[in-house]
């Protein structure tokens, strides 16, 4: 059993009673043994001793929504509406993507994500298999599920349903644990009810949670209660998907009785704040979700609509839309927003090891430079990492306790080739 | 007369006509004399030469409301209303500035600005002479004004009117032109009406601009309106200041009847998303300003109030909240997010040379490294300044010709130092 040890180091630890330590973290194998101003054995028994010093060391950042090989796609096709951007952009062409353009843009995404402390992701696509590979060989981890659009004919409905079913048993638990699955009708606005109601059966048969994407707009709030007689929240209640375990992403158009079904069924919900600010879908009801102890995670979408996957961005962003919109400079405070990112995060996607820095927890971690201008005066570090901090502060990250960026390098993938193949694919989707 | 040349390049232009060029940019001492596919003279007959591949090059940021030495303060005081944040936070400690503590924070700040981007800035401040020193020394452009609150005797108001003349007078067109002065009455709501006519009648008597502080916070406007009688651009434009050309901070809570003055006196405002969001000042109506012609740029106000000076992020915040706001995808484009932060900015703040890349324009301009992630595919490179880069990706900065940052370190202001400093003055002030 691998034993390593982080000395002069400054943490912040997601732990209420004691938020920041200085000193010292031990963490054997994959799981932090100690976190306290003392090392507790000479540092000559430790198989590895790092100083820390001029370091932040904080848990990995946890992505609850994204798309990841739509990073294809970056910057093709902007300030647009969502259902043109859809429809007239991302679908025709993400209908070409080959199983190699998935694997190489899902890999141009985990290292931007990883280099940038993104150490968990929730991933909903297709050629999941790809993805599910990309994620084992780069270190990180992933809740990985396909995500299927029942608008098509009965046999292919049934081939989608049961490629989920697949992909859900074959990869739950695999890589070490750190690749776990749910199950995910895309939407309401995009599957037949019945077709909702299959997930559902699968996901009680295969004992997993569900995702999917629920009122990221008003109008697709507007058509739900037009062709179903209620609105996204009370359809998918009816349709049983709240008897499983299930995370929502986006939920911007909510009303107060639609917060409380969440409330009653302890649905998560992934706030999605660049995305939803891009595609002009609006701004997430989070002061009254936080208020009412619905557990808020934060997502970056898909890289196509966001155009980053920098998750301090999104807890900045977390931080600073709700106060601007209400009014109230407390709404989410810099403490919520890192919640959100971390310990919340990993608590929504049913990862109870995962987003904090204390004895017993996973050694699922990252360090940042904080030698740098904007990370002085040395005051309140929850607000530097929260309102200053960017991706690219990021030097060093571990997680399952090993480590796979070190000074700013991915251990895992070859940038380098990403980087080439990622433009070779894109020319050929586009023919450029 | 030293001639430089980039070969290899990908420059973002801000020229409507050509925006993107790739190929070379030529520079004469301090002015941009060519930029076009193919090198005018043969490559040996220049002075230096810069192989420009796996760079983006642009114009440098400008940066059109701050207060630099309130870096000082970051992160002390968070998530508080601006008044408590200003009354019981900010101000009592300000108070205690030294020349020396304004002369550290500025530095601290100007060291963030320029390795991120930004060449000029406009700061509003106390001591103002340390400001100018500051920024004479770092390289950068500056656009300086001694900002007086008028709430003090008579004796203490004349002091500072004969303060800001001095200086103004004293600084203007300095630095080898890099630095010009502004007169600026700190805000309505801290100034009696006839202290800032002596200020309007004194930048008359030295042919200056006007900056201040203008309706950022619904409160302001209406204790201006029970105290005066009036809103404060009518309070103002009563006060003559819009008789001077005039940049206004901030302008969060305008009516459609304000913008119709503001437009017909083409008052410049700096739009502040990310102070006005933290806060919780709320959200100006740029897409309303835009489509009149006003003339918008972005600033990123102090850092206590952001907390960082990343104007990558200013842009990006103009170029989503409005959208997410106004429900409307295209209110503010990624296009018009960065004229805001370049061209436009300077235009602002009479630059009439600065912010964009063409023949005749001064050599301020900066350089990305753009062989990362989350700037593949090439395709779309202004959707890729505006939503995925931050201030970390600028590797090398020029202003006036002459290189201040390369390979990420700056050449003119030592950066241990600064740091160092900056930590001893907080302490210091803060009692610690």
């Amino acid at each position: 059993m691998k034993k390593t040890i982080i000395t002069n180091g400054t943490f912040i630890t997601l732990n209420e009673v004691q938020p920041i330590v200085r000193g010292c973290m031990v963490w054997e194998d994959n799981q932090i043994t100690y976190i306290g101003e003392h090392a507790p054995l000479p540092l000559e028994q430790y198989d590895e001793h790092i100083n820390g010093k001029h370091k932040l060391f904080m848990p990995g950042l946890v992505n609850t929504h994204g798309h990841a090989a739509m990073s294809l796609l970056r910057g093709y096709g902007d300030d647009l509406a969502l259902q043109v951007w859809l429809q007239e952009k991302m679908w025709p062409i993400e209908g070409k993507f080959t199983a190699h353009d998935v694997r190489v843009g899902t890999e141009l995404s985990i290292l931007e994500m990883i280099k940038g402390g993104t150490t968990a992701v929730v991933d909903m696509y297709d050629h999941m298999n790809e993805v599910a590979l990309a994620v084992e060989q780069s270190g990180m981890r992933g809740v990985l599920t396909r995500g299927a659009i029942g608008l098509c004919p009965p046999d292919v409905q049934d081939a989608k349903l049961a490629e989920a079913v697949q992909f859900a048993k074959d990869w739950h638990n695999k890589a070490g644990g750190r690749i776990t699955t749910l199950m995910s009708p895309h939407a309401p606005y995009t599957c037949p009810p019945d077709f909702i109601e299959r997930f559902v059966q699968a996901a009680h048969d295969l004992q997993l949670p569900m995702h999917t994407h629920m009122s990221e707009t008003a109008r697709e709030v507007q058509e739900n209660f037009e062709q179903y007689g209620s609105r996204p929240v009370a359809h998918l209640e009816k349709l049983g998907m709240f008897t499983r375990p299930t995370l929502v992403a986006h939920a911007v158009h909510l009303t107060d009785e639609e917060i409380q079904i969440l409330k009653k069924y302890d649905v998560r919900v992934s706030h999605n704040p660049g995305s939803n600010l891009k595609l002009a879908s609006g701004v997430a009801r989070v002061p009254e979700l936080l208020k009412e102890g619905i557990k808020v995670s934060l997502g970056t979408d898909g890289p196509a609509s966001n155009n980053n996957l920098d998750m301090f961005e999104e807890m900045r962003l977390a931080a600073l839309i709700h106060k601007g919109v209400t009014g109230d400079p407390v709404a989410v405070p810099a403490e919520a927003a890192l919640r959100m990112g971390t310990l919340e995060g990993a608590q929504s996607i049913w990862l109870e090891q995962v987003g904090a820095l204390q004895p017993g927890m996973k050694a699922d971690f990252i360090a940042l430079d904080i030698d740098q201008p904007h990370f002085f005066p040395k005051t309140n570090y929850i607000s530097h990492v929260v309102y200053s901090a960017s991706a690219k502060d990021v030097t060093d990250v571990w997680v399952e306790g090993k480590q796979i960026v070190k000074n700013s390098e991915c251990l895992t993938l070859d940038e380098e080739k990403v980087l080439y193949e990622a433009q070779r694919c894109f020319e050929r989707l586009t023919g450029q």
